[in-house]
Parts: C-alpha cells; sequence; structure tokens
C-alpha cells in the first residue's frame, strides 16, 4: 500500500479518470479490494501563493475563441452542446452526459461555472444527481484573518464541502475574495449585497442598481461561480413579518427590507433584473436567489412571508432562463419535521423544478451549541424530498464564528444527511459504501470498517480509546460486549456451522434430525468459549 | 436570583408541585419571567451509599397491605383505579390523569415502576405523551467499574435520560445492578439473557426456563422496571438472516437464536411466555419486548426476519395484556430514511399500538464515530410518526464503550431528536420553549438564550469563545455578522420606526405617502451607523 498517503486519518490516494481528469479517491482494503469515492479535497499540497492548476483554462479559451457571448451551460445545453464541464460531472456522479445535458438545459440542474474560474473541478447541483453540501466561512469585521479563510477552504474540501460560501463582511473583502477562489477546486458562493453596503458605508438607502452591478462585475472578474441574490424580497412581503418571532433573519433580507421600506419603492434587485441576468450569463454565474424571508425560528415556518417571496423567486426564475442563466433557489432555515415537506413540494411547484438549496433546516431552536445536530435531521429529510444542496450549519451558529473545528463538525453531520438522503432516494451505487463497512464490520476487518468511514481518524482513534493495542484491531470481538457476548461471533459460528455441515441454515432446521441439533451442541459448544 | 444553583452551566432549580412532589425545574428569565421544564434530574447531592429517598414507600405498603396480587399499573388502570404513578405522571405531562389510565388500560402506553423501585419518579411512554430516550450504561468484562458506572447514571439522568438500561455483563452484574437502583430516580431496564448466560458459563444450551425465572426474580426483587426480553426471536425466523450482511446483531437475539439452533427447539422464552407473565405481573415489570433480528446495516432493513419477529411480539403482547402486564416492543436498529415509516406502521399494526422503542435507527452505516447524528435522523423521524421511546446511540457506537462525554453527546443528540418530534406531532406546549429561546434570540437577551438552552454552559462557552467580555452579552449585535450587518438589528429598527410612528408597517407600506419613507431615512439613517 505504498502509493497511499494518509487522508483525514486514513489511507486513500486521489486517482484521476479519464481525458479530462476526474477525481476520485481511492480507498483499499485488506481483501485487495479497493472502493472509489466522489472526491471533493482537490490538488493537496499547492502553495497558496501559487493557486491550483488551471485546468479549465484550454475549454474557456476555445469558447472565447469562437466568440462565444453567453457562457451559460443552460445556453450550450439548450443548444445540444455537451461541455467538457458537463462530461466531467457525468464521469463524477456515474451518470451519461446527455442526462446531464438534458437536466441542464431543463433546469433541473446547475453546473456553477465562471468562465473565469479556471482552478475548478466542475460538480452538479440537481436532485437527480448525489445530494451536495455548502460550507460557509468568511471573515467578519469582529474576527478572523485572510490566511485563517483560505486554510478554512482547504479544510472544507478536504473534509468534503461540495461547494464554498465566502462570506466576508470585513475589511479585505477583495483580497480574501481572490486568495479564495485561486485556491478552490470547488464553486464559490458570495452574497455580492454585503460588499455593495460596504461601499456606500453602510447606509442602505444609498444602495442602487449601478452599484450593485459594479460590484458584480468586480466579484464576476474574479471568478465567483454563484450570486445569492434577494430579489424575491417585495415591498409587498415586507409587513408581512411584522408580527413573526424573529422579523427578518437573513441579512441580505432584512437589507432589501429597509431599502424598500426607505424608499418606498420596489427592491431594485427585482426591477432590475434582466441586468443583472445579462451580467450573469456573460460570465456563467448561477444564481442562487436568496430567501431573505426565510423562517428564523420554528415559530415563522411556512408563513405567508416566506411563501409570497418563494413565488416571487418562481417569476425570477421564468426571467433568468429566458436569457439561459442557470437557476437555484435557497430556502430554509427553522422549519419543524411535518412543515419540511410541504417546503419542498412548494418550491419545486412554484420555482419550476429549479434546484432547491436549503440552510438546515433546523427542527428545532432549543438547542444552541449543537444546531449542526438539530439541522441535520431537516437537511436530511429535505434531501430525501429533493432538495438538491445543503447549506451545513455548524455546532457555533447563533453563536459565533466558527473556527477549523466547527467547520469540519459541520460538515461531517451535513455530509451523513446528504448521504442518508441518496439512500433515501434509491440513488444508484449510493448503498455501496454502506454495505461493504458493514461486511467489513460484520467480518471484524477493523481497519477497512475504519477506512472506509467518513471521518478515518476519529473510528480508530475512539477504538483504540477502550481496545489500544493492535491485536484487537484483529480480534472477533471489541469491547462494547466483550467475547463471550458478541452477537455478530454467534452469528457467525451459526453460519459456519450450517457450511461445515454442508447444509443450510433453512435444511438444518427443517431437516428434523436430533442429531444435528445434537452434534452442533458438541462443535458449538467448543467454538463458543466462555471468556477467560 | 440568590435561590438558583447552577446546573448544567445555567441557573435554575428543582421545585416540586403537588402533594405528590412532582419535579420539575424552573429556569429564571431576565425579564422577569421563568420557564419550567419536565426534569429527570432526581434528587441531587445525596451519597449514593445512602440511596435516594424511598418516595414511592407508601404507596406500595398501602397497595400490599390491602393484599393485591396484580401490581401492574394496567392491571390497576382496568378496574378504573387511578394510581399514585398516574397522577404523578399526569402532573408532569401536563394532562388529565384520566386520560393516562386510559392510555395505560388500553395499551398504548406504560409507566415502567417495579413496586420494589420505591426511589422511582414515575415517568410515561407513550406515543400521546413526551416522546422519552433511554441511556444504556453498564460495564462490560473488557472495561468499567461499579463506581463509574453509579457515577454515569447520575450524569445520564442530569443530562435528561428518561429512562436508564443497565446492560452490564461482567463481574459484579447483580451488585453493580443494586447500586443503580438504589440511586436511580429513572425506571431502570434490563436485559436478563446476560445474567443467564454468566451464570450458565456462557453455554448457551444449557439456558433453560427455571434457570432464566430465577434470574428474573432476583432482579426482581432488586427493582428492575423493565426487561428486555427475546421471547419473539422463533426457531422459524433463523433461516432468514442466513444471508444478511450482517446477520443477527442483537445479543439477546443472537444467544436465544443459537438455543433454538442448538436443541432444535421453540425458544423458551417464547413457549414458557406465560410463566414469565405472571413473575412481571407481581411486580409490576413492564416487558420490553425485546428486536433479536433487528436489522444492523441498511442492506439488512424491514427483511423478513424483522417483521416476522415483529409479528410473534404482537402475538406475545397479547398474552401479556391477559395477565395485565405493560409492554412496550422494541425496534431497529438500522434502517434507511424511506424504509422508517413503513417500521412504525407496521408496529402499530401487529402490536396493537403498543409502545414501540427504537434503537436510532441510524440511517447511514457510513459514519462510526458519528453515529449519535446518524441515528438521531432516524430516531427523530421516527418519533414524530408515533415512536414513544428512543434508545440513544453515542459517537462511540460499533467502536467502544461509551464515557462519560459520549454518554453527554448521546443525550444531547436524543434530546434533540425527541423534541423535533414532539414539535412535528403538535404535543400542546412543546413549541413554548423554542419561542421563547427564539424571542430572547431576536431581543438580544443572551443570558436568557444560553439558559434556555438544552446545553447553557456549552452555548455560553462558544459565545465567549469569539466575544468573551460581559458587555458583549449584552450588545446588540454578534461575531457572526458584526455590528454592521445585524439583520435582526434591522428588523427590530423597521418595527420601531413603525411604532414610533404610531402605524403598523402594513399602513407605513400602504398609506402611499413619500413623506413617510422619507421620514424613514431620516430616523432610520441615524439609528443605523456603520461599524467603528
Amino acid at each position: 500500500m505504498s502509493d497511499y498517503e494518509t487522508f483525514n486519518g486514513g489511507p486513500s490516494k486521489k486517482i484521476e479518470v479519464g481525458d479530462l481528469k476526474v477525481p476520485f479517491r481511492e480507498i483499499p482494503l485488506t481483501t485487495g479490494e479497493t472502493y472509489r469515492t466522489y472526491d471533493t479535497s482537490g490538488p493537496q499540497g499547492i502553495d497558496p501563493h501559487h493557486g491550483l492548476p488551471k485546468r479549465r483554462a484550454e475549454w474557456i479559451a476555445a469558447r472565447e475563441a469562437r466568440g462565444d457571448k453567453n457562457f451559460s451551460q443552460m445556453h450550450y445545453a439548450r443548444q445540444g452542446v455537451i461541455t467538457e464541464e458537463m462530461q466531467f460531472v457525468a464521469i463524477r456522479e456515474g451518470v451519461e452526459a446527455e442526462f446531464v445535458r438534458k437536466e441542464i438545459a431543463e433546469g433541473r440542474a446547475i453546473i456553477p461555472a465562471n468562465k473565469r474560474h479556471l482552478e475548478l473541478e466542475p460538480m452538479i447541483i440537481g436532485r437527480n444527481f448525489k445530494v451536495k453540501v455548502n460550507a460557509n466561512i468568511g471573515n467578519s469585521a469582529v474576527w478572523s484573518s485572510i490566511e485563517e479563510e483560505v486554510d478554512k477552504l482547504r479544510w472544507a474540501v478536504q473534509w468534503g464541502a461540495d461547494t464554498v460560501m465566502d462570506l466576508s463582511t470585513g475589511k479585505h473583502i477583495h483580497e480574501t475574495r481572490e486568495w479564495i477562489l485561486r485556491n478552490s477546486p470547488v464553486p464559490i458562493g458570495t452574497v455580492p449585497i454585503y460588499q455593495a453596503l460596504e461601499r456606500v458605508k453602510g447606509k442602505v438607502e444609498d444602495l442602487n442598481i449601478d452599484l450593485f452591478l459594479d460590484i458584480l462585475r468586480e466579484q464576476a472578474e474574479q471568478g465567483v461561480d454563484y450570486f445569492t441574490i434577494h430579489a424575491g424580497v417585495l415591498l409587498q412581503h415586507v409587513p408581512l413579518t411584522a408580527n413573526r418571532v424573529t422579523g427578518i433573519v437573513s441579512r441580505g433580507g432584512s437589507i432589501m427590507a429597509k431599502w424598500c421600506l426607505a424608499h418606498h419603492e420596489e427592491n431594485f434587485l427585482y426591477t432590475n433584473f434582466e441586468r443583472i441576468c445579462e451580467l450573469l450569463a456573460e460570465y456563467d454565474i448561477s444564481f442562487s436567489l436568496g430567501d431573505g424571508l426565510r423562517p428564523g425560528s420554528i415559530a415563522d415556518a411556512n408563513d405567508a412571508a416566506q411563501f409570497g417571496e418563494l413565488e416571487a423567486l418562481g417569476e425570477l426564475t421564468k426571467i433568468a432562463w429566458k436569457h439561459d442563466v442557470q437557476v437555484m433557489i435557497e430556502g430554509p432555515g427553522h422549519v419543524p419535521m411535518h412543515l419540511i415537506k410541504e417546503n419542498m413540494d412548494k418550491q419545486l411547484e412554484c420555482c419550476h423544478e429549479a434546484p432547491f438549496y436549503t440552510l438546515g433546516p433546523l427542527t428545532t431552536d432549543i438547542a444552541p451549541a449543537y444546531d449542526h445536530i438539530t439541522s441535520a435531521i431537516g437537511a436530511a429529510m429535505i434531501g430525501s424530498f429533493g432538495c438538491a444542496m445543503l447549506c451545513y450549519v455548524t455546532p457555533k451558529e447563533h453563536l459565533g464564528l466558527p473556527d477549523k473545528n466547527d467547520v469540519k463538525e459541520g460538515l461531517m453531520a451535513y455530509r451523513i444527511a446528504a448521504h442518508a438522503a441518496d439512500l433515501a432516494k434509491g440513488l444508484p451505487g449510493a448503498q455501496d459504501r454502506d454495505n461493504l463497512l458493514s461486511k467489513a464490520r460484520f467480518e471484524f476487518r477493523w481497519e477497512d470498517q475504519f477506512n472506509l468511514a467518513l471521518d478515518p481518524g476519529r473510528a480508530r482513534e475512539y477504538h483504540d480509546q477502550t481496545l489500544p493495542n493492535e491485536a484487537s484491531k484483529t480480534a472477533h470481538f471489541c469491547s462494547m460486549c466483550g467475547p463471550r457476548f458478541c452477537s455478530m461471533k454467534i452469528t457467525q459460528e451459526v453460519r459456519d456451522y450450517a457450511a461445515a455441515k454442508g447444509i443450510t441454515e433453512h435444511e438444518a432446521l427443517h431437516a428434523g434430525a436430533a442429531e444435528k441439533a445434537s452434534e452442533f451442541v458438541q462443535s458449538g459448544g467448543e467454538v463458543y468459549q466462555p471468556a477467560k
């Protein structure tokens, strides 16, 4: 196994498939088999000052050379063109490229891939593909540095983030973003209104469309792959939030609501939406239509404000699609379990099956410091109902900025949620890893159990806390039950007995031979020794 | 607040309601209000050598004095008698005592309450009450001591365990149990077959009903409140497990399967079930009918073995009820999300609405070290569908024995799951705590937000990692967004503006007065200062 590196605490290696060099990660098993997983980690060990290799440079150069104007994947897809990005994600997902093209053409999936983000390893977001996970990073005025943010990005993709949002709001917002983009193998999303507000020194009422488009262009040139834009917060929705327990909790939503009230005019992002579409088409930036009125508490879930905005987002989706601009729709938030499905169904209906991208949802408000768990429950559920991407929530949600450990905890909870949803959707092959791991568990192949785990290092560490010696990793029991009570061992004995006798267990039972039973007592009695 | 103690990192105090001294915990808010929660923690600060006060001594003495033979709550309930235990749980749950009686009489709920467990604070398990959480503790042959187990019990009830199972299998099994019972305010469950197997030195084939009844009597006299008994693992089911990925994973199930094969006879717990019922009625011990064939992997979920056993458990339920013995039914295990509801529906149907008590279920196999999360997802779902009690899973599941920290992590994940399920079921009052906490959050009452949290200490600690000084606990912003971008602050400003003008936001919008908008700019522009 000399060519395997230690990655996240277990052996694996990156492999690249086909001419497009689509990355996977290969995990070796002690049986000689290998297991190949989807891999988001990107090229490793690269100096951040240098940035990642520009793997899309040739693809984009060819399109520019022939004078394309609309670079959107949807535009190509609708013309029947299968781009390199589509081929790439088809290999990643294990589906036909034509299927990818069709899903994109019809708006059910997006490949966020700014033509200026040449370092990107393309990925797809849509409910007929693997459920994806987004990690938010970003400094604020209060805390954290650029170096820390780049480090968090690399940490996030190492633990499986499919996309990363840079929510920086403090100083050096442009610089931070540049470093992040040049070092990101995954799509980067932003919320441009944050930078716009910095530009007008926090005076919400001074925001306007020209300023906003300037910011968009600046970020577009850097390579941002998707923009959260709160264009669906309409003047008429704002009063609907007045009696909420937690009002408006989306930063972008509250900014736009305040702007609407201050001017007593309709949201300028809504009234100028087509101008925004034109810019996005030019770069192939995807819309992530923000849910500015998402519920911030269980009490506010699925109310008129949220659903009113959702309808507006559906209207905007149609306009974006007219420009061949890719769209996904952001969703809540805080939603009790019994209201989650209604959210998903309504989104599919209102937004014409554009991919849904939700923050959790959190299924209760009472567990700050554990909101990665309160929300993983809701995320898994909405994922199983068809949500395409889950924005993670870390244990620090509502309390503070996530540090590296929080980023990891959030990602693990969300990779679990996404995978549980893939299983529930019956995605082909999704259960392979579960089956391999469970088989390894049953056969007491401890190393394989650890190495197939989402977090091999922690699985091994936890095991070793009770039974640290090497021998116990091949032992046919573990510390939970001890040698005498191991049910898996007993099951194995039952099977072995049947095999040794050349009969199936079924026959052993139904042959009705009393001697067979007594033979079992003799042999089984020896196999099953009491613990010393 | 001088009479409040610091409990789990926040101020609260135990209060006792009514003549029966039903415990609750009162949390003070900075507004002068208080919030009262269900409390499992029991009397605090008592020397474990002394044991808890015997609060049920008089109740039981009166029943013994009048010569009762069947002490089961179901027996009394069916005679129309409302026991002290029923009154007690009625106050705890905030329902009428008659409702409790009826639910017990009809088998939809149980109060596990051995007449010898005098220290018990009665609680109820049933789908029309709050969803409950069980914590497993217990030493094994490999690791841990009696002192540690008693300490874990106290730790478990402090963090909200509604019942505790003592799964000890090593030496000193009797002594450990005695210490646990004398110090437990919550019902204690055991799996008596473990001790029976110790008695026959691990020789499964030597197990028999007389020995087993001896063990039951020994544990009954100590005060065990419910027994897991794997009486539904029938000879005909065993071959159904032969082709499973993970065979039989229940320890009790594998023992009984091995016994059946060895003797080529029907499970002696099944054939002698009425003798067991007679003993349980005498003490009022509840059956927890074990799911010996529960799936141990996603691949094995909802198979013929599991459902075959479930039907047998339904048959046994009817027999137990004939003896007025209380019954709950154990359930899986590992189940992908889309198969969870089928489990719950089938259990209700097969087992005549007896309460369901599941282990998780885990919704994927690929995350050892995070199985408190993989399973909290399934637990919340099955709880919302009607499962009455959720057996926790700790991060050490499949890897090692849980230590104190694991017990806490498991409990927090499961209290979240249980509460999320209560919200989804629409249990009256369940949302009160969410609403209070969210209101506190919105109003920047940080201390109230921490103190209403399931884990006040950790919520405060996480907040303080970024903003440690006292001033920030009254600040109207937090580290996530910094002072400039706080959406809650903006919402508050929108509301304040409307209030100051003596108009509703709705009117502000629809009055169509341009001056109103410009007034807002003037006042709002001042309120909304950029960060320094």
